[in-house]
């Protein structure tokens, strides 16, 4: 694992990170308080430097090819409350005071009410 | 948004799924009990249907360029207990009972212990 203390956002925190994905990595956004997963979305190395220096959520939209800092438009705004990355450093998980819907079709977040058909499996049964 | 709706790890549910990074989707693993968040992990539409008709969660290893079935090796097996999809279907949650350490580093989460120095946001300081 690489070390990663430093100031917020500063080169050595930065450098621990792996952005695998064409220069992204992903995100995974998490409701500090609930504990309900929001969200997924990418961010580049900036897009992380201004997420752990501003205390607001910033991405990079791969379809508009633009920053993204998070409820610019819809007032849905993303504070931050921690970010850890993974024991690869290809992935954050950013902990966040969502205000109002988390996903841009107006649910709390991107996967409420989209559950697949799933075959539930039980410790119990499995040898 | 797709309709997902048929029997677990049909073609129409499989169908409603885009694999956007070489084939693969990100998966986020969360205890269904605590709401901790686990991992990360990929999946090709094999590794899906597999995840979504036995009950055990099943990824596909970039590194190794094989199937994974969590726990096989490390018995910290990931029991299903349900999957959603996100609004756009390129992103999976995966809600489990996870058995022991979650992080092959022996962690209990891939993200214990590796916070980041980030900038608190505060909605009430916000206009």
């Amino acid at each position: 694992m690489n070390d990663a203390t430093g100031a917020s956002g500063s080169d050595a925190v930065l450098d621990a990170l792996v952005f695998a994905h064409e220069g992204l990595l992903p995100a995974i956004v998490q409701d500090d308080e609930s504990g309900e997963v929001l969200m997924l979305a990418w961010m580049d190395r900036e897009a992380v430097r201004r997420t752990l220096t501003t205390g607001r959520v910033t991405f990079w939209s791969r379809s508009r090819q633009e920053y993204w800092r998070k409820g610019d438009t819809s007032g849905h705004r993303q504070y931050v409350r921690g970010v850890a990355m993974d024991c690869d450093g290809d992935t954050l998980l950013v902990r966040v005071v969502q205000i109002g819907a988390a996903c841009h079709t107006g649910t709390r977040t991107c996967f409420t009410g989209r559950e697949l058909p799933a075959a539930v499996g039980d410790p119990e049964q499995d040898a």
